[in-house]
């Protein structure tokens, strides 16, 4: 498993509880598509072009409290690719025990300047296999 | 259907394409969840007494992007009471059209001061079914 | 004074502390000067004429620490229109005892499509006059 | 000038006109007061002897508006020991130009469990000198 992005916990990142807020757990694997997504496209230039992603299904699972002073790791992998939309499989472990921490199916599709959802066929999706391996 | 919740979307809730952030909608749901559960519980009290409520998973759909301008309403019911976890069914919507721009299902456990999950029956369960009727 | 905005503290807007982040505030202070604008102006179609509102420094004096529970009320007033830059005055106070949470000069100018900031005279300083009275 | 935090700015980072938004700069800002801090201090374990950091003023400039793709950095130094009270000054630059983009002043106070500002004197003095040299 490679991980892309680190995240060191701060006293703004937890709430209430003292743990890492629901809400910023979305920003920390947001982190992690986008520092895959520039190494290899060029985020305004396709926006320029007409093609926005756009996340439909986020499905995340919190299975540890993350306290304030802990190290994170995101990770990143392509679980599935479908008609018009893909799926990927996103995880945050504890840096020190590897422990899962959260981890989440994020779905996307690709949407045109028509507003609709573009096949996931062709130069898309080998891009696609390509940022996500 | 109560909203209990009305947010005006602002140029802070948006992102780079000019629409409401994904991890901004977990933020709006939790204002709900909370407004919900001021009127009937004081969380400091709660926490007090050593029960914690822990969101285990967060199943989002994005249905359609929101852009700066408009003002959204959020509602929250209870889907299920399981055995030691339930589930919130939460939706955003269009004020103007009532068009869900987004909707979730939230599932939680209440923790002990052990870190156990405690069975949702009894007094728990009533308190539940009274919080989100 | 008159408060547009009424803020519900919650869990989320708090830190490690257990008090609403210093960065929260400005949303909130935000939030308010926001309210005011979209009364009186259209901001994207201001956006389309070329014109954009420009913060240019905020000087913010934290009085108070504000827990989790408490409600919150923010004002604007102008405090002072310059030859190209315009100062707000903003107050965030505890809704129940009035004490002042904290208070913000908010100094912004408005700039064109050259980039440069704009005299604050004529129909623009009007404008402004309008909507922080 | 050493600059211990690197930001990547994201699409998340961003508001409706497509740059870094205000509350922002303040998370950036203090991420790197953190960075500083956890090398030397256990923040847990200060709070746990009754010391508490609290900031009391922010003044912070907005010079240059900071596009989403950038990559900034940031800096501390110490700007001035008073009697209860310290200044730090802290940047945000552009990696490529070193130009600019937001700077403050942010004035500190240390409590005790008395909730009063200690004097920044002795032992504490010298921690602060180390921290921000």
């Amino acid at each position: 498993m490679e991980y892309l992005t680190e995240i060191k916990v701060r006293g703004y990142h937890a709430d209430f509880y003292g743990h890492v807020n629901n809400a910023r757990y979305l920003e920390f694997f947001e982190e992690d598509r986008w520092a895959r997504l520039e190494s290899v496209i060029d985020l305004r230039q396709l926006a320029a072009r007409g093609y926005v992603f756009l996340i439909v299904n986020i499905n995340v699972n919190y299975r540890k409290a993350v306290p304030v002073g802990e190290t994170l790791l995101v990770s990143t992998v392509l679980e599935k690719v479908g008609v018009r939309s893909s799926t990927l499989k996103q995880e945050i472990v504890f840096k020190r025990s590897r422990e899962v921490a959260a981890d989440a199916l994020v779905t996307f599709v690709i949407i045109d300047t028509t507003g609709k959802a573009v096949p996931m066929e062709g130069e898309i999706r080998c891009d696609i296999e390509k940022l996500f391996p």
